[in-house]
């Protein structure tokens, strides 16, 4: 009996369960052979004694966990309790005008999980009750509609994985911050799957007027968060979603609907959207007057420059995720554009003076997080890693130094800059600016 | 100021926000007019009273909600708090040897959320350290390995989308069982992007010794489950993953790695992974004689039935999702099929008689759950609702009753048959067998 050991079934032994038999133990210490010579194995950081010996008994393997009946809604295991949005408390004035920033360091695919999904808020995070909530579509339109939530299911749906990033993102290092964290640099970015409908749809349902030419979003939040949006791109490739990642939307990305924006700043992607104007010219709000505009070295200021243009940045290793000694590691990261998809991605070990083409994982979809990985055999002599992200439209993803000469030191957003981390011969790493 | 009220932020007027203004109020009510004769917003149902009255004037639209530093980890709206996996507490002798399924009827795009994906434990669910686990290599190979976690990651990686299903999804219907309930007939699936390493790439580093045909797969569960598993497939499209949707594994998916065997049925996708063992012919596992295997008409077991067939469901409406009143509406599925990506789905709206062509949303990756719908004016006399799909190597999914000519009724596994949903004159659905 004793050596059918794991064939045992708890229904059997309510008790719990029997250590693995000796005989097991020396059948597994057998299997095992002493063959670590390999040099991939070396070469990994594998380590020999480890190979050579057998595998812990843990614990766990031993016991009985819980069932069906202790979870209804899942969460992480509790030794990924480090794998959590950060904020700067510095940053802003209050945490309701904030933004918190997406571990981007530890996501392995393209979908960025909700729970960790970055937030932006201009006046705090209201609980809306979808029940309540109500969408108005107004203005220069020959059939105005005031939506329940019940109302906009039912029109036709679609599912697209876009990314959605504050133009903020790595804003802090136009005049030479420098804050040693990948989470901190490029967190405000989180890629999703969404559903929703089209814009398109809807305002197809309202008809438009003569000289509709402009769309007025609002949002239900404090701030009445709003922005102007020219009609051709909401009847390009728009949505109004209230679906994430296969749920509702979270809170945080404006429960129960949203505005999308593919591409676009995400303060255009309008959250607990309850008002859509049209209009025959923009309102100049707020938000595209006083905020989000660019002011250049002459003087002027830049606004509505709503696409994120192709951008990149290596997530392993970075500041949070240092090599550990000389072999070979998997170079890993993301590349994005807002104009489409990413056609390129390159890799540079020596600060931009050679490069590699990287491998793109499949599926590459217009104005997604886009995966590479790229094999690196590290020597363990310092180096200088850069990746350099070209989308679709041929646009190549600029130097620090190429967009300061052209904006200047003054801007917060629109930093697409190539993004260097200095990897010391400790493996640890760095964010630093090449002049 | 007081028509500048929306515009109003926080860093200004901490003690909140006063209501919007009365002129405010009047130009959204001037603004909605009174258009609406459409006769597409009536077949919508969408209700006249609505379209013609303001907005409400919510109280969460007034008030301050929180900012990031409550949420370092996101949930979904208290709102939405029935959206949960479910079990049936009487269709196993334990919660530790059971099964939850996954709320199919809210799902909305391919991604089945981390939070609700269904559970099956053969011995509850083990808490596994990462730091204590290993993933041994060993029997038919050249040099057998002993990895931990660190080891796994750093072997090059990738990311799929695919989904898992339990063979003995709507296994309770082959004997005329009839749940009524989309959730419990069709939810032991969920789909993911999975990351990890291939396992070929695994064995290119333990490297095959002559006669290597089989790999048994072993968890760290109480169960110690174990499977065996052709070498063929292992070297096809097999993953060793240790990430989930954008994050570590859940604890009921594995963590911190499992087996992710694409198309095949779910309990082969071995969770805790601990032990592969290369050997040269199937071990026989009491989950591959007694368990997993269908008795058929003429007293013999089929087993080692691996691949799940085209197969596909309608998810709105549905028994927990009735349609109200008659109008139009768009029917919404999932297809999906182990072989490899689904080429067609078609809806029939009277139990199989007349058939339309679906639109299947992109992307449609193999393996995976492929979005489908399609537009459905219902004049409200009773339907009976049914999806069949076709995959890329032209299996059509088969009626219960085509099936049980072949296997009779004593299976409990691999029911990929036609679901039909009977919709009655009120817009309540049931589950019902057409003979």
């Amino acid at each position: 009996m004793a050596a059918d050991r794991r064939d045992v079934r708890p229904e059997f032994h309510p008790q719990g369960f029997a250590p693995v038999s000796p005989q097991r133990r020396g059948l597994l210490r057998a299997g095992l052979g002493l063959g670590a010579g390999s040099a991939l194995l070396a070469g990994r950081g594998l380590r020999a004694e480890e190979v050579a010996s057998p595998p812990a008994e843990a614990p766990y393997s031993l016991s009985l966990g819980p069932g069906v009946v202790d979870r209804v809604y899942g969460q992480p295991s509790r030794f990924e309790a480090g794998v959590i949005r950060r904020n700067v408390p510095w940053l802003t004035a209050s945490p309701e005008t904030s933004i918190s920033f997406t571990p981007l360091q530890h996501q392995q695919g393209i979908i960025t999980p909700s729970g960790v999904f970055f937030e932006r808020y201009h006046a705090g995070r209201p609980t809306v009750d979808p029940s309540e909530h109500r969408l108005m579509i107004h203005g220069l339109v020959d059939r105005p509609l005031l939506l329940t939530m019940e109302d906009l299911r039912r029109f036709p749906s679609v599912s697209r994985i876009h990314f959605i990033e504050c133009p903020a993102n790595g804003g802090m290092e136009w005049r030479g911050a420098q804050l040693n964290s990948l989470q901190f640099t490029h967190g405000m970015i989180g890629c999703a799957e969404w559903t929703g409908v089209k814009l398109s749809t809807l305002l197809e349902e309202t008809g438009l007027t003569r000289g509709a030419k402009w769309v007025l979003a609002e949002g239900a939040d404090g701030a009445h968060m709003n922005r102007s949006i020219p009609l051709e791109k909401c009847l390009d490739d728009c949505l109004v979603v209230y679906g994430q990642n296969g749920e509702a939307l979270r809170p945080e990305q404006g429960y129960p609907v949203r505005l999308l924006i593919p591409g676009w700043q995400g303060n255009v992607n309008v959250k607990w959207l309850r008002r859509l104007e049209i209009g025959n010219q923009p309102w100049f709000t707020r938000e595209e007057t006083s905020k989000y505009t660019e002011l250049m070295p002459d003087g002027r200021a830049r606004g509505f420059t709503w696409p994120l243009y192709a951008k990149s940045v290596i997530t392993f290793p970075c500041p949070e995720m240092p090599a550990k000694g000389p072999g070979i590691y998997e170079i890993r990261g993301f590349a994005w554009s807002g104009l489409g998809k990413v056609a390129q991605v390159d890799v540079s070990l020596d600060g931009g003076v050679n490069w590699q083409r990287a491998r793109l994982q499949e599926p590459v979809l217009p104005k997604a997080l886009t995966r590479f990985t790229l094999e690196w055999r590290w020597d363990g002599r310092p180096a200088l890693l850069q990746s350099r992200a070209v989308d679709e439209t041929g646009f190549v993803q600029p130097t620090l130094a190429a967009l300061r000469r052209v904006r200047g030191t003054n801007p917060i957003y629109n930093k697409n800059a190539i993004q260097t981390w200095q990897v010391k011969a400790d493996g640890t790493v760095f964010n630093v600016q090449l002049a």
